[in-house]
């Protein structure tokens, strides 16, 4: 559980470190950010998990998203996981940005070639908060939040469907909202969890959705509507109708002008801090 | 002095772009990037230059410094150069991160390998504001102010310095404040101006104070006291005994566990944004 520093830094008055530890859910190295704001000396503050999307790392959003700044104000700790195993030597797990390493999805695979090293889903809700309470004295893991971007934006809105009582908070940027509709999913899901579309339901928020899970709070999503990816991959339109047939609570915000990238992001993450800060106060 | 477009993308409900144009001065393609906030229709902003340090580009601010928020509550036109010019093919202009491509030094070259491309002072000071002029319609050229980190604050501070009249506001993080008496500048100075010190005069900033160069304004200075660079490269002590010797107004603030990095710079740059704009009130 002991967690190496990598390295720690000074920003807005706490500290953004980048650290690597032991994973036995990966069967290997993971590296992730910690930023911790200025607190009281004893003092804990909620954990806020962000999860990034293909191609991403841990570092992306730290130094992209401009998240710092109202995390020192609004007292948040943010944790940044990698979106993948790293050089794991798995036959077709790299050179292709769709699939394998940097593009982990956020399951737990089922296909022998990836069941060992491709358990996103359990690292980031089992292992990577154990590791936090064990290197993190700061973090109160009974107040925690998720929410991530794209493939993340994924990842963030499945894991709080299926886990509503434990994250008390979840908002996702151009989230892929039904990975089994769309060819991004068509192809990871697959290769990760067999040809059966029915193992795929529970990694598709618009599937658990539609199957009876519900989040107590509002999900938040931000969508740009000059995303490239809007139409053949993120179709927010699926989120809306499952919520508005469920009845679960969205506030899905379209916004003109805005694009897939860190510039759409920096621009709205304040407003996912202060909801998630809001949700998270003691 | 037509730019051409590489990408213009909403952020803050303004455009972040970049641009590359064929440059006179420097007699080859140069990028830079320019932010402009949102703007009423037919109105102007003034426009505030930002200089990279050593190993940067046109992007490094605009991903790392999140100065985009601010500037588009402000109202501030953010333009960012690139460091030197790029692909010269110049013997010993690559190859070492402290000279060469990467690091102009905001200096005009007279050494001659050097002095054809290596223009930088004059690109930043007079061919950079006509390009923007011409491709920037809502930038107020009527209304200028300059920033920069490590190499970039000793471009921002010598360039304020030489010409006061025409800057309203400067401001640096971490700068470089006597390249003639730093290993940086030793190794650089005399390579593109020649071995005579008196030639490097111009491009320092304590050298140009005490050969009687003022600001009619404070320079605002930020330095952390952890950065690696302090002692050996950047010795603020030298800028506050100069300002100090000339009665020069400087607020230079020391800031407690903070390095040379853009974690740094994010957490002050709100302060240089709020410094800048005051002064750029019309």
């Amino acid at each position: 559980m002991q967690a190496e520093i990598l390295s720690e830094q000074r920003c807005f008055g706490g500290t953004q470190g980048f650290y690597r530890h032991d994973s036995a859910e990966t069967a290997g190295p993971m590296r992730f950010g910690v930023y911790v704001p200025p607190l009281a000396a004893g003092s804990k503050a909620p954990v806020l998990y962000y999860l990034a999307g293909l191609t991403c790392t841990e570092e992306t959003a730290v130094i992209k998203a401009g998240f710092q700044r109202l995390a020192s104000d609004l007292g948040l700790i943010v944790v940044t996981p990698d979106t993948s195993p790293r050089d794991t030597g798995i036959d077709g797990a790299t050179g292709d940005w769709e699939f394998g390493e940097g593009a982990g999805f956020y399951l737990d695979a089922t296909q022998p070639a990836f069941a060992k090293r491709f358990r996103m889903y359990s690292y980031v809700t089992r292992e990577l908060p154990e590791v936090i309470r064990a290197n993190v004295p700061q973090a109160d893991l009974e107040r925690e939040g998720i929410f991530g971007h794209s493939m993340g934006g994924h990842g963030a809105l499945t894991i709080a469907l299926r886990q509503p009582d434990r994250y008390r908070s979840v908002s996702a940027f151009a989230p892929i909202v039904a990975p089994s509709k769309v060819p991004w999913g068509e192809k990871a899901l697959p290769r990760y969890l067999g040809d059966e579309p029915t193992a795929w339901r529970k990694y598709d928020a618009v599937a658990l959705i539609k199957d009876g899970a519900r989040f107590p709070g509002p999900l938040l999503v931000d969508q740009g509507d000059a995303d490239k990816f809007l139409e053949p991959q993120l179709q927010p339109a699926r989120l809306e109708a499952a919520c508005r047939g469920a009845g679960q609570a969205l506030d899905l915000r379209m916004h003109a002008g805005y694009d897939h990238s860190y510039y759409f992001i920096q621009t709205f993450i304040g407003d996912h801090l202060r909801h998630h800060a809001q949700a998270l106060r003691s």
